[in-house]
């Protein structure tokens, strides 16, 4: 009997934004493989005897590779075992959710996503920018501010990125804000977008 | 002495993907303003002596126009109330948060907000579409299918639209979705974008 996946959205940092499915899930868990930012206080209502395997990733310093974090996936879950995968943030948001579900179907384990408030609006939100307004941003446009270190060639078009949208947003992106800035800049988005 | 307003997102439909601090603030609520999209199984968890004020819009048909919604807003927290204005998704995403916002600014009430699970990336989470992959999207666009009534000219620069990204959201596009799809493919997009 295989156990199941469940493939979960911490939230962007404040525990109290976990959603009520995600608590439940992580009460019922065998295992929680959880990642860096995942607040200690959410741990806390694992049960104690559950396994907790920390995979948090760092920049230029990974814990476990993901190939180690499918393969643990796939290991408990073979073991009959009720796994939560905690992601911060939302896992369908940059959050390889992807690759993790292909793994899980390919050994035909059966799999949950259960979504979480992302970052990608709610970061905005505490400091006050909505990140639409129906009078200045009907669209917005969000990358990843850290493409995959193997293509050699990026597949941003800057061109078509500095005009595209009313808000732009770069997640992980403080290490290249220069860059940013001056891609945009260079492709005619305005010097005096707030 | 005033009250404070909660602009608070519900999230997806399913009413266990609301967070934990939603529910707290909804506990609390004097009243409780909410949109069409907000299941009837979280205002149960408002107090039964709360006010239930009903405000949802649908197309061609707003039971309550967006100046009486901030009225309302004003108003209760203006008598000391404990207002939680629930809306469908996260409130900063296409949410008109930034109208509600600025007209309790205007009134010097102080409010919060509580962001939650956007329907950006949980529906096509439902339907097995992760909207980022490591592999082969490593960006986003979000747009509105249904731009501000009022705006003669569309503010939506298709040329660049088309290209930008590699996952393009069109939210509340269905009525437009011919005309979206018509747009993408003058301006360029491969016919083969899955």
């Amino acid at each position: 009997m295989k156990g199941k996946v469940y493939l979960v959205g911490a939230g962007p940092g404040d525990p109290k934004l976990v959603t009520v499915k995600a608590l439940e899930v992580l009460q019922q868990a065998d295992v929680v493989i959880y990642d860096r930012l995942i607040s200690p206080q959410l741990l806390m209502y694992a049960r104690a005897d559950a396994l907790k395997l920390y995979v948090g990733k760092q920049k230029d310093r990974h814990t476990l590779k993901q190939e180690e974090i499918n393969r643990n996936l796939v290991k408990y879950a073979q073991q009959g075992k009720t796994v939560v995968r905690l992601k911060g943030g939302d896992p369908a948001v940059f959050g390889r959710v992807g690759e993790e579900a292909a793994e899980l179907v390919k050994h035909h384990i059966p799999y949950e996503l259960v979504p979480g408030v992302s970052s990608i609006y709610a970061v905005p939100a505490y400091a006050g920018i909505p990140i639409t307004h129906r009078d200045h941003a009907s669209s917005f446009y969000v990358v990843t501010g850290h493409e995959k270190p193997e293509k050699l060639v990026s597949s941003l078009k800057w061109q078509h990125i500095a005009h595209a949208a009313d808000t732009l947003i770069f997640l992980m992106g403080v290490s290249r804000l220069a860059t940013i800035r001056e891609q945009l800049l260079l492709h005619g988005r305005s010097p005096s977008t707030p």
